[in-house]
């Protein structure tokens, strides 16, 4: 019986998996330098750690969720993004004592899960890599992270970036929109779609963010929320703004952009990259902004957070299309080519003497004959073949060959042992 | 309100965090030095992919999946292992085909998921970093695979390492001790435990294994499958253990030993650690063996196969007791303090410059006055600290300060945009 993989789920086999290292790789060591440190939370959640922190209204968690009963009946979810276990864990942890220096910074990165229609950049299990500050309200420190998402992409090799701002305010700016966007809409009542019916009064800021062309036709006209902003939240956002210009980092903000998920005010920004790999025009990569309330929306006491997700699926799609260079760590040092049945505890020997000197060593595991071993040493691009028969194991040497210029020297199985890195060097190049 | 994580399941948090990253990076580096490419399966398959791989009659079949119907009622389970994935996408991208070099040699790392009762280094979600090698039925590599794993707990600094190994011998030797085994147990049956009763002929090797006490006792006097090996089988242990002996692997052979899973036929192995943190004795850490006949199971061509998993919880705990040192990559090399609100806008610029010039740097986001900013640069350990106020600012300058020696001077501030790693070493060296 053959087996399919689930639906949206992928496979990331070598030959890929070496881009997604990279990024990996790359991301860990600037966030490092940030001062980020990485969190680790489970795969799944409370279901109500996600419906409450998402909003009830949202895709994700009317028709997204791949939740289950465990055997002892819990209501678990898998989670569907990064935040919502990252805040939970914050809490639980206590991480927001004196213990800790704010902001606390974290990074995360893993699978998530939406049960949704896949396509192209987009899984029912897709990846993201998200950081997380916690503890301060400066908007210097929104700016530091959309200056880190902004500097990862670019080290990443993205080129052509659009940073789009806006801010939703703080909370009586949102009240006092949120309004304004009910008496606006409300004579448009008949004319909205059914999901942006049901979400004028409970979230009406959601319907800005419609997929419905009738809906986009009759929100184009819609008032500002940035005409709604109180003294406070104005200052934010012009300190974001100046903090953006003083580092040298462009932006157009966009009054109508919303996020998908209920928990943001205050700065949001997504970070577009220029794909025709990925369809016409920008595709968002990464995006984020602040979400002061939610922790203490899951019970722990009043502290500002700021954080951006981006997702990697989407990200490796535009590497690839730009072709990326990646660095070769998986270079072939030495293939060993054993001649005859009697060789191979030796090969296993020296292939092992040679891994343990800090290379990258192979050999046959199919007894092959030496002229198929040659075949596949080249195949693998070895810098070096090292060669042993009958006469030469009774001699207690192999015979060591440079790939690229074809020199070949004897060397006794003792030096190889030894100092497997001072046979290379002594036997080519003291010439 | 406030959630807990679920049962069974961890937050790694930084502090810790830095002890996985030190193992995955130190796996992967020595993975990449024998040759194994990294595969990433989902986190959930169909639920067949395991139940017809870990046997019906298995624990983790009947007991402890994470099993649950999709939204499109399809029936899948989060992983309980990760070879089974590994297989399934093995068959499912024909990586079997002359394309690939074989052995095709693949690790993972990540995630598991088993409903049983959390104890210390036993989470329902826990971690497994494994290897994999199909297409060879070369005892030497199984040999390699082996000796891979002593080479990564040793590298991650455990001491006191065991070796055990067993055989399973080929189908022919297995369904002679099967026989053997049933014929044995059976004037036992009604003293046996109810589940042994239950596997007695379904799967009697399933009865050696058993944890109950009397159990226990009645099949310490059970055959050996040493004494049911096919002449083939034989010969391929003798292989295996010659093999071991020209590495200077030291092993013991435990003729009782058996493996959770039902796919494992000839070498199978444990590698134990001394364990005074998991409890008293040797507890294993890394196990595994060949799985000929697993590749067929799940649709694909006559293949032979070989791996090896490791239990990441019970590795780390291990290292913890040891106190193992990691590389500290995490040190803060600059802190700088502004002093005064008008600073905020070259602070940030400051220590995104240091950012991007290689280093890691830190600034306050709290708004806090001089004194308690260089506190935190103490408690930070920061190698140096950068102080900027109204009229350094004003004369463009920085103070710079090796937090080591006391030593300070003043920089401009174009100086130190220009290039900081120079301002650095003409500052503090050149005299």
């Amino acid at each position: 019986m053959r087996y399919q993989r689930p639906k949206g789920t992928a496979d990331i086999l070598p030959g890929t998996s070496e881009t997604w290292q990279f990024v990996e790789a790359t991301a860990r060591d600037l966030f490092a330098r940030y001062r980020f440190g990485e969190i680790r939370t489970p795969m799944f959640e409370n279901y109500e750690v996600f419906s409450r922190t998402s909003g009830d209204t949202s895709d994700i968690v009317t028709k997204e969720m791949y939740d289950f009963k465990d055997k002892g009946d819990r209501h678990l979810s898998l989670r569907p993004e990064g935040t919502a276990g990252v805040v939970r864990a914050f809490v639980e942890n206590k991480l927001y004592g004196p213990e800790t220096t704010k902001p606390y910074k974290v990074y995360y990165m893993g699978p998530m899960f939406r049960y949704e229609r896949p396509q192209s950049g987009r899984q029912r299990e897709f990846h993201q890599i998200g950081v997380e500050a916690f503890g301060s309200d400066a908007p210097e420190l929104d700016v530091e992270v959309i200056a880190l998402g902004m500097n990862l992409l670019t080290k990443l090799g993205l080129k052509h970036l659009r940073l789009a701002l806006n801010t939703l305010g703080d909370k009586a700016s949102r009240d006092a929109y949120r309004q304004a966007l009910i008496d606006f809409l409300e004579p448009h009542f008949d004319e909205l779609s059914e999901d942006s019916q049901v979400r004028l009064h409970k979230n009406p800021l959601r319907v800005l963010d419609s997929k419905d062309a009738h809906d986009q036709e009759i929100v184009a006209d819609a008032p500002s929320i940035l005409d709604y902003l109180t003294p406070e939240a104005q200052e934010h956002f012009t300190k974001v703004k100046a903090s953006l210009d003083a580092l040298g980092i462009a932006y157009d903000v966009d009054a109508t952009m919303v996020r998908g998920l209920d928990y943001y005010n205050h700065t949001i920004f997504e970070i577009m990259a220029d794909s025709p790999a990925l369809g016409e025009g920008y595709t968002t990569v990464l995006a984020g902004g602040r979400y002061n309330g939610l922790v203490e929306e899951l019970g722990g006491p009043e502290m500002p957070g700021v954080g951006f997700g981006m997702g990697v699926e989407r990200l490796v799609i535009l590497m690839q299309a730009e072709k990326i260079a990646l660095p070769d760590d998986n270079a072939l040092d030495v293939y060993i080519v054993g001649i005859g049945d009697e060789t191979s505890l030796e090969t296993l020997k020296l292939v092992q003497a040679i891994r343990q000197a800090g290379l990258t060593a192979d050999r046959d595991y199919l007894g092959r004959k030496p002229k198929a071993q040659f075949k596949t040493a080249n195949r693998l691009d070895a810098t070096y073949t090292l060669t042993i028969g009958d006469q030469e194991l009774a001699d207690q040497t192999a015979n060591l060959k440079n790939m690229a210029t074809g020199e070949q020297i004897s060397v006794p199985l003792a030096d190889i042992y030894q100092d497997f890195q001072k046979v290379v060097t002594d036997g080519f190049t003291a010439k």
